[in-house]
């Protein structure tokens, strides 16, 4: 391998591989997800995964309604780019029948989208407590939700993939805490409908992930990767890191992934202030290098 | 219930109950953890503890060692207060053989200073990664250390209590991450010789807790309260919460730690800045209003 000529962001260590150019055959299933170029429009983001060679991209609905949704599809096939994930939906752990309904629409709507830009799955996040401290009420609410929204899914053909967030997040964001309880989940709903997410931020301290992961096979809607460093930043939000930098064996939760069976796209997603704060081309140069030196070898 | 007179530490709310006076049978089961009033001194909190009426103190070993082991429990026997646990052993996960022996040495010798104490246990805090990225690794090793550390328990007469931890610890603090995983290790142990924490803020989120607390049954060694609060403080070391702060159920999760047979003390240990920077007399007639209020009913 010959000598980096680059600079990793935001560790400021020289990369220890070359940056992969467009066309390289381990790119083929990196997906960027937009949120870890945050500051990106759609635009700039089709464009930067089209000049790095990146051939799929993880969309937020947020940038996405900025342009419309017919004309975000049409960008991003005209790069010759594919959707890998819509992020996100969820959020349905409201106690009030009113705010459930309220947030099945939303879901609905957020499926159509999913539809029309040709994603195969819409990301779940489920939902704190609304205010109260019933955790399995919240939990079950969550689970009902799902179900509720099965119909619409099989009938747009855009599969829910459940996420399982750390559960750093259970309070305030993502009452599902582990891949084995978003499997209890999905297991009894039909496979093509509901998914789960694989996320290495979120269950990488698991015990017995890799029986989970092997459990879950075709339920791997999508595998995200991102990493958990120390001393866990200020804002829990932006904790993560970019792979490399922390405590998480790649190797490891990718073989596992891929013995499971899952084949579709690996997206990067990294919520981090440095990351954000970083020119977005080189940190796709980054996340693309760290990439094909520590997950690629491994599916 | 008579109008309130005092104000609560650190949310500056008026209290919802009186102090309950010295004597109230409602305290028997109250031990502060001396982490809790982190400035005070072993003099300051035994002091404190007596006028208060807080019959049990849970000590850490670093204030002991300032008297002296024999001198601390003469200390705590002359206020007529008992000792309900020692932190903390543990800390057995780093690599190599000579540092895995000196962490079993320095262990026994706390099982030692816990006899002295007349304590019932020794909280087990496991230890983080050290430094590379195999947590399975971890584990396996903190499961031979316990098992190590079995026959001196024995000989001496105090209980290692393994405390599983958030897993937003799990790489630099406390590999063992829930309930479930604690009574993984401890059910091959004898259980006069390993039991566990359960400890609020660390598991109240664990899928299925109600189901392992249960489980537990007399392999509980210590119940620990403290809250989880949002957003979480910056240090996360130091995110615990004044139970009531936050989004714990301290009624369900305590009604099942009795239900399980729980009898012993039950310890309020709160990392918290705000906390230990208020008075420490403050802060304890504080904990006890809110351990009458939220806590002893469900005991």
């Amino acid at each position: 391998m010959s000598v980096a000529t680059h600079v990793d962001v935001p560790s400021g260590s020289p990369a220890r591989v070359d940056t992969p150019a467009p066309g390289d055959p381990r790119l083929e299933r990196l997906s960027l997800n937009q949120k870890t170029t945050d500051r990106w429009s759609l635009a700039e983001a089709v464009a930067g995964c089209a000049e790095a060679g990146i051939p799929a991209l993880g969309v937020w609905r947020e940038p996405v309604a900025d342009v419309g949704t017919t004309t975000a599809a049409r960008m991003v096939a005209d790069a010759g780019l594919r959707v890998s994930s819509v992020c996100r939906g969820g959020f349905f752990t409201v106690a009030d029948a009113a705010g459930r309904r309220a947030a099945l629409d939303e879901n609905r709507r957020a499926l159509d989208e999913a539809a029309v830009l040709g994603a195969p799955c819409l990301v779940l996040v489920p939902g704190g407590l609304p205010g109260d401290r019933d955790l399995r009420g919240a939990r079950a609410r969550a689970a009902e939700a799902v179900e509720a929204l099965v119909p619409h899914a099989l009938e747009v053909g855009v599969r829910l993939a459940i996420e399982p967030m750390h559960p750093i997040f259970a309070a305030d964001r993502g009452v599902v805490s582990t891949l084995g309880q978003a499997l209890d989940m999905a297991e009894p709903l039909p496979a093509d409908a509901v998914g789960v997410v694989v996320d290495t931020f979120h269950v990488w301290w698991e015990p017995g992930v890799e029986e989970q992961i092997l459990r879950a096979a075709d339920r791997i809607a999508s595998y995200q990767v991102c990493e958990w460093i120390t001393p866990l930043p200020a804002d829990t939000l932006l904790s993560r890191g970019m792979m490399g930098d922390g405590h998480i064996d790649f190797a490891h939760l990718t073989s596992l992934v891929s013995a499971a069976g899952y084949a579709g796209d690996v997206e990067v997603e990294i919520f981090n202030a440095d990351v954000w704060a970083a020119d977005g081309r080189d940190v796709v140069a980054t996340l693309a290098r760290r990439y094909v030196e520590l997950v690629e070898p491994h599916l």
